[in-house]
């Protein structure tokens, strides 16, 4: 039995959230999750318990706070090795998590240009070409990952680890701004949107009526 | 017998190759060094092998290559397990990582504002809200970390693990712009700076002349 929780933001927006929780999910960890509603008049209040400088995701254990992604994919790969967080292979574990890294620091153009908003469908969205040179980039990680996998199976690294979690809004972002997608990155997409877990977050998001002017194109 | 190679940048400069060379060189870990200097002609075509879209630092293992600081230093405190690269206490190794990560997407304020720049120092140096905001919650993460060590000595969690290797260059910065230390945080930037691994890094930065115009204030 675990007593872990995580807090999140508003599903339909919060990439950081969704990382977190879609990696749980996938791993059948259990945990309980408080969503705190970002960008509202009490948000800060609710946030403020915590060490997080009033961001998600947080997770708790007890009395112990882990706040940053990165940091709780790992606490939940080290608390629970039985679950394989991340590829047993040294080799493949270290493109993982290069790849998984590199999105926690890059591809900012992307991320202000294409917010996340599963409410939302833009066809055929205008991708400028910083994007553009993000989203090549990112199409030679998922290929790199797939060249470098030990086992076989249809996430990255073959079996589910903690660079699927890292790129499943990406994906969701690829999807709602309509950037056409071919060959793996294609597949991978689609592996990734009908998901069960992407679903049910997918769907708890479109619920949701908050609005963040911020991630409104 | 290891075959680790590092691929750095110009130490005056590149705080992402001082993070795992410090990491490295103070958990005596035995690797070689290569020094690419960033921004000049010819940068690109000797990066181009590596898979970091042009960026430092990569470490080699043999043919693994791992292009990211955190990915380097997990994959360091993985292959040598007995060297203790990160807490052993669960709940301190999980503080230790959320303040890596942090380091790792935060602070940009202070990144854009105050350039690692070792021949330099500006006495006075006027900081800016946004920057002094950065300063401030640098300081509560390094008093967070300590309160939470489960061992003693003058690092952030007691021993050195990765979390010192992030904020070395933080370190470097506050003292080359002449910010102000008190408390912890003095007696740990004088403990960062005065160690013998940065001094060498020091040493070997002033004696580049490279000029990278984007890191001139
Ligand atoms: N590097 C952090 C990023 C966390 C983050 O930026 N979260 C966003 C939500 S997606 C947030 O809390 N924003 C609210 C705010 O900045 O006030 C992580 O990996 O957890
Ligand atoms: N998130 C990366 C950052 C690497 C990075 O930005 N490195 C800088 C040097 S400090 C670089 O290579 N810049 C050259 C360029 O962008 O062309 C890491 O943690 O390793």
């Amino acid at each position: 039995m675990s007593n872990l929780e995580l807090i999140i933001g508003n599903k339909n927006y919060s990439t950081w959230s969704l990382r977190p929780w879609f990696f749980l999910k996938n791993l059948d960890v259990e945990f309980k999750e408080k969503l705190v509603f970002l960008f509202e008049d009490d948000t800060n209040d609710i946030l403020s318990p915590y060490f997080s400088n009033d961001k998600v995701p947080v997770l708790l254990d007890d009395d112990l706070q882990i706040w940053d992604t990165l940091a709780i994919i790992e606490y939940v790969a080290d608390k629970f090795p039985e679950k394989q967080g991340w590829p047993i292979d040294a080799k493949a574990r270290a493109i993982a998590r290069s790849t998984a890294a590199e999105m926690h620091s890059s591809f900012f153009a992307l991320r202000n240009a294409l917010p996340m908003n599963l409410r939302k469908h833009f066809p055929d969205y205008p991708i400028n070409d910083d994007v553009k040179a993000d989203i090549q980039r990112i199409y030679a990680l998922w290929d790199y990952c797939r060249q470098n996998a030990t086992v076989k199976g249809p996430w990255l690294m073959g079996e589910f680890s903690g660079v699927d979690a890292m790129y499943a809004p990406v994906v969701m972002r690829l999807q709602g701004y309509d950037v056409k997608l071919s060959g793996f990155a294609a597949e991978y997409a689609e592996h990734v949107s009908s998901n069960k877990f992407m679903q049910e977050w997918v769907a708890a998001g479109k619920q949701e009526t908050q609005i963040i002017a911020l991630d409104e194109v």
